[in-house]
């Protein structure tokens, strides 16, 4: 933002101005907060913020009391226009990615929390940062509350990062916890979660591992200073999760999360989202219910773990009004965002290159050999077995869990299609990738 | 800084002058990193990092293979005026604390990580900040790698704090979870700290607490935007922790841990540094060795962690280059370190007016009236009781255990006062504070 666009009078604070799009949960809280603490934030940035306009679809929705009905205006683009700062809280691809970037191209600093709009049209949206010497801000976007995207965009970047693994989906943290703690199905579980309004009307992005998808990417593009878009994160979600699975898995002492990982490897980059077994030991298996948790591996710090809550909408309040009091600030003393870092340019590993391991779960026909024989199809597809567990089954099967060392995604998934067809598997139960040490 | 100190040669990076002072082990690190990926922090800040000197008191002593010595120099003070950017790692309060004024007062950027000098002299040199038109950065001075001075100054700065609680030294941490997991005395777990490097010859400054009072200063001047020092902080160190403590603990479920706690009330600020009783279900409770690890607890983002490894050559080192590396994007791109933010100044609480619970441990006369005595002197100085527990002993006496409510440091030190009076009470075995729900 540039300092000439901050109105200064007389000897008060200098004004900064304030637009707000979208009035949802968050855009509600974010309202409350600068109008309850505004000289904090005055105090903190230099400037006075001046909240200018909320840009709403439909301004005769009923509001939160706190919320000044003489702001609110449809008209988005002519409120970005008497802007300094931009807080964009819509959401979604259309029509915040033309807002945004009629913000950023207009030289205007954007705060947003739209995980969507970064993670499928982040190169986009830096472009345009630097055609209007403007500035983007996103901390809310990832794992709500907690600063994350401030630690890898900044207070990391002295360290090189080998990996990132976080729980940053709290509706299905919440729902596996459910499960695991009280025996619930998923169904029961996304049910209770729905009703506690932790879950929307349709799931699908977040049971299905989108919503996390989306966080993974970003997560990965600061982490490894490149670029990685949605659409280049493998998914799987949870609604393939059996009780039985859960309740076999804290058995063994293990417990199942939904995981964002990226690592980086001597080849390149891999991003993925799936639910995985971590020993209950593991900090990450410790982060209940909503909660959200990411965990940093990096060459010099070791392993970094930041926690919080990651959704709700004063919790990404916080996250949106600490990076409008730092913008505020740095249009007041200078400074900037910092710049989209994408120099490594790492390539993004495909199933062959990308390091997994599993967990199989199988139902065998009890001969003699049968064993044997799914032992053969891993050696055979180069999946070394670090262990087998065999229990003798009520009907006569045989059920076999067996966790593999490392290998490939793709090995792992021919050694799947080979179990499936071979005559001693009466079933492949589950096939859960593994994770931590 | 002053981009006006960067050298520009044609068409290659702007180079960025970085002076060493101290060369231990977290400075050889630093300079090993400095040399290992020299271009990715070029990348990242814009600047290649130019090591011109390392200021030793003596440059006979051998030194890790990659410092280089043409670089070594008694003159520290010649050194500074040579560079753009000067990281202090000698520790304490002189020589550093004069040479730190010199390169902030000259207009350069400090890095340090040196607790001890900012917990005792931060206003003067925050002063020297001003004075200098300088920058000063410090991650490294709490918490090694983990960046919870970052988090504190810069990514909650929408926020308001309300209680920040740390386990920000290692030593301790380690001693006190080795009487907790194998039973070792007090002197047992020193010796065996000593022998592996995790404690110093002299152990005073971690076992006493006072190498936690600085940073829990830091931390609370940070997280209140007020000035705490040292000397502000009352500290209670962990030799007096006896193994059968740790053991009773371990039995009703709870952990001993040495805890920073800086606290907001409606009077002002209270900063702690004393072991403290922590329910086994607490996130503290699980920071296991030499770890550590800072809960925040946040208005709008709630409750917060930040964990990691706080101390140790290469991860603080990692704290460091973060520093450096942000000061020398700042450089080339503009920006500055945030300024100190003191406008709050809070009143420190004393005693009277400080929260806080105990639990006491009690050897009773058994007799009928012996805990009615005991309540009673609890009741006259006005401190709630929330749970006592009494168990004969062998010898006849009865051994109580009295967990209090919440009450002021002064009346639960008054009501000890009193019970080692008390007629009835054989032996006040153990008084600790509680923390946590």
């Amino acid at each position: 933002m540039s300092i000439s666009g901050v109105t200064r009078t007389g000897t008060e604070d200098p004004v900064v101005r304030v637009a707000l799009l979208g009035c949802g949960t968050v855009g509600s809280q974010v309202i409350r907060l600068l109008r309850e603490h505004g000289d904090d934030w005055a105090a903190r940035s230099g400037a006075r913020l001046d909240l200018v306009g909320v840009a709403v679809r439909d301004t005769s929705v009923p509001r939160d009391p706190w919320v000044p009905p003489e702001l609110l205006t449809t008209d988005a683009s002519a409120l970005i226009d008497r802007a300094d700062i931009v807080v964009e809280l819509i959401g979604g691809i259309e029509p915040a990615r033309g807002l945004v970037l009629q913000a950023l191209r207009g030289g205007r600093t954007v705060v947003t929390g739209n995980k969507a709009l970064l993670a499928a049209h982040g190169p986009e949206l830096h472009a345009a940062v630097e055609a209007g010497d403007a500035d983007l801000y996103y901390e809310a976007a990832v794992a709500g509350a907690i600063p994350v995207v401030y630690g890898l965009r900044e207070s990391l970047a002295g360290d090189n990062i080998v990996t990132v693994a976080g729980i940053v989906n709290g509706t299905t943290n919440y729902i596996l916890d459910e499960m695991a703690t009280r025996g619930l199905s998923f169904e029961q579980a996304l049910q209770q979660a729905q009703a506690l309004g932790y879950a929307e009307a349709d799931p699908t992005a977040d049971v299905d591992g989108h919503d996390a998808a989306a966080k993974a990417a970003i997560l990965a593009s600061l982490a490894f200073h490149t670029r990685v878009s949605v659409d280049d994160v493998p998914v799987a979600g949870i609604r393939g999760i059996s009780a039985e699975e859960v309740s076999a898995a804290a058995g063994a002492g293990q417990v199942v999360k939904l995981l964002a990982v990226a690592r980086r490897t001597t080849g390149g980059v891999s991003v993925r989202v799936h639910p995985a077994l971590l020993p209950d030991t593991h900090p990450l298996a410790a982060v209940r219910g909503a909660f959200n948790a990411v965990v940093v591996e990096a060459e010099s710090a070791g392993r970094l773990m930041f926690y919080g809550q990651g959704a709700g909408g004063t919790p990404t309040a916080s996250a949106v009004l600490s990076d409008v009091v730092a913008a505020a600030g740095h249009a007041i003393r200078g400074g900037h965002a910092p710049r989209e870092s994408a120099y490594t340019q790492l390539p993004l590993l495909g199933p062959e290159e990308t390091p997994a391991r599993t967990q199989v779960q199988l139902r065998l026909v009890d001969r003699p050999g049968s064993l044997a024989a799914v032992a053969g199809v891993y050696g055979e597809e180069g999946v070394s077995i670090e262990s087998v567990h065999q229990q003798r089954s009520d009907d006569g099967s045989a059920r076999v869990v067996i966790t593999s060392h490392i290998a490939t995604e793709a090995s792992l998934a021919r050694t799947v299609e080979r179990l499936v067809t071979e005559s001693r598997v009466q079933e492949v139960i589950s096939v859960t990738h593994v994770e931590g040490e």
